[in-house]
């Protein structure tokens, strides 16, 4: 609603009593219930300061491809300096963030002087390692780019995945957040994969472990779980799921391998589902669509299923004039 | 383009013979045809206040998580004054926009004080309805996010949940939308689903009744239809659809119960498909992965298909050497 | 974190020499590999500048639904013109970016004045020729909000359709980048449907060809190939794949027509899957939800499949105290 078509606005002035009355209410149910708030308990980190990370750190890895400032010779040792320096600064105090939050520091005491020594000396030593791996994360992702080009007949260059593809988002969000994961920084890592889901419609898990040269093509409705082993060379498409054969055991299968192992030069087709910690699509399988899989496929395999058979049926009037009533399945 | 690098830029000067020609053609094009203009017409809801509302709203509903600012035992019953207040702005002018919109009330006859009275009332009795809600919607989410944690093995904490879990923040959506679209609100519950469909790959029709300690899984690809009723305690999982048997009616379907019951501690697993307003899935059941009905079920039962048999065959030669046209389903 | 709880941040004065180190090892790897930096070499578009464009664009085709300022009759026109003109602006800017870039002009020699003219010259004729499709485009898109209008029995108006239905927005980026694409712009197009994919789940390639009336319900994981050519009235659910037999070639199947043609008046339901380039599914046809189809349906017909049976097994003991190894497909 624009300045010149707002009316005198007496849904303005509100009514206080009821606005005073329901934080009355909010505050009193904050006591009982300590798993929707966190006030004054606990630092947490903060979703918007992650999502910047990333984005300084995807100008890093493609150094001119989503930069604000012209990359020229002169100047990129400069700028990625700068940027690095950035990336310091953001993570170390997302990662101070989280580690107080998970040793449930209070934040009136770390202000007080009387906390959070030991926190700031964790989160120092966890963002100098991170950062010493970016230089490994932009070679692998190299190889992704070099993958998702010679993979995909559609694609016209190397620069146009790297503009445009949602896995190369996927894969290289997923790889960075890897990285903190094995470090042991708490919360960030899943902020981050969750916020590539949200971009890309791919759900990997930080805790998956992934070789060189990954390709997801189309991406959306991928999910790859937390227990998940993929080797070099892998591609998959659209709609796959790796993931565990039952979680009824809520909370009790923590920790536990859940989800399937893929070796080395194997592609999945869309919508294949590969479950169980056990099973094992051996060296250079193809996966062909729909394949739903629950057991283990020795190395050199294509696996296939036949599709239901399409049944025709000539439709006798006009499609507008039919019974509404049969399954049409939307 | 950065400044420094941008060139004489001929292509500013554009062609105003041709730039007032479009105007003409378009202005031209706005008399006949209704659907695609409302110069004057009506008042219309602004999406990025919609999106503004569902942003206030959670910080309410999450209080500390999703803040700008510090929530203190001080500062806590201030601070959440103060976005009730602003969740009242927001949510009664964009309430009065759409019900002025639906009512087609000219902004002229508004702006002259000739209208819009009416609408104003509404709008307000609507908005503090709504807000007498928030306390139960909060009460509705820490249930939805204990779910969430108990459910996932992979969870590590609520939190967690919190933060990162798309489920998480469409059933929030959905939640306060539905109370919208119970309220009679016009346009804006559609809009608000489908922001958290954009987000997180489910799409719920604010029009579904959803009971408490709901928990969708991973999410991307979930449709929830307009008539659906779901139980307690209901987990689904990624790719599932509640959907209706045909919509080869069109608007005729309109009001008519066209999508499935779903009953308490239902589980139903990922890409599963259930048609039509007269199935009823009963209490306790569980709904495995890739099973398509259009039937009830009875309390109690496993419902499962056989899936196709995986079909293996040895691969003679590289697979880069292969024949590259059998359907490989991509 | 906010200013007011941040510790004395030792993180911030960061390690210089790790730093220098870092940005050392970067400059040395941009030599060897041209795949991930642009440091001096070609000009390339700007993905924020091109949602820009999407946005100015989206204000002019639905005048009034996405603007910042009211429209009303005395402003119209010059509202329109002046829209025009920034979309002439970014549009340029961009496709000049982008012709510079696959004519690898570097940027010196552009600066210098000794290249580009010829880019100028070519972006301005290729963004005039755009801009004089525009009144074509909201025309298709008037019908196509028509065609999501009466096909859904949830929609209760056009305007519902307009402001929150995802595949409207596919639709109108698709035909925008399908225009680009025709013309010859490099990059932009796809950068263009990737962000559509990105905000709907629905991924349709700007070089496919899509006739008047086209509804996309739903959306999520619907992927729409290259070379794929669709008639009018079309009607395609969630999850639908219209794709090709293998892209096991990769790069040698470019330029190949590698995906269906569907004909005038077809619906397709949910997760149908149609692959393959010689594939064509007949005028009126009907294609029901999960069917797979590698071969050609003559005009006229249903295609459906028989589901796998539904097997009911009662729960003998409640639901958590089962095993919980059996598979159960998460």
């Amino acid at each position: 609603m624009t300045d010149d078509n707002k009316t005198d606005r007496p849904g303005d002035g509100a009514d206080n009593s009821q606005i005073k009355r329901l934080a009355d209410e909010l505050v009193a149910s904050l006591g009982p219930d300590d798993r929707l708030q966190h006030v004054n308990q606990a630092f947490l980190p903060r979703r918007v300061e992650v999502i910047r990370f990333i984005e300084l750190l995807r100008q890093v890895v493609f150094p001119g491809f989503f930069d604000e400032q012209s990359v020229t010779p002169e100047n990129t040792h400069t700028h990625l300096a700068g940027l690095f320096s950035q990336i310091h600064a953001v993570l170390y105090d997302q990662t101070l963030q989280s580690l107080c939050y998970k040793k449930n520091i209070r934040r009136a005491e770390v202000v007080a002087g009387r906390a959070g020594d030991e926190c700031q000396d964790h989160a120092r030593t966890l963002t100098n390692r991170f950062l010493d791996t970016i230089p490994e994360l932009r070679r692998l992702l190299a190889l992704d780019v070099r993958a998702a080009f010679e993979g995909d007949p559609a694609a016209v260059s190397t620069d146009e995945a790297i503009f445009s593809y949602p896995g190369i988002d996927a894969i290289f969000i997923y790889r960075a957040a890897n990285q903190l994961h094995g470090l042991g920084v708490p919360l960030i890592p899943r902020i981050m994969t969750e916020y590539a889901h949200n971009q890309t419609g791919v759900d990997i898990h930080p805790g998956a472990t992934i070789g060189e040269s990954f390709f997801i093509d189309h991406g959306t409705g991928v999910v790859v779980g937390e227990t998940t082993t993929i080797g070099k060379n892998v591609k998959i498409y659209q709609g796959v799921t790796l993931g565990a054969l039952s979680t009824k055991g809520g909370q009790s299968w923590r920790g536990m391998k859940r989800h399937p192992t893929i070796e080395d030069n194997v592609t999945i087709y869309p919508g294949a589902t590969i479950l169980g910690g056990e099973t094992v699509i051996g060296e250079g399988c193809v996966i062909n669509g729909g394949v739903f899989l629950t057991q283990s496929v020795k190395p050199g395999h294509t696996v296939r299923i036949d599709h239901p058979e399409p049944k025709l049926r000539p439709q006798r009037k006009p499609r507008s004039k039919q019974n509404q009533q049969q399954p049409s399945e939307n």
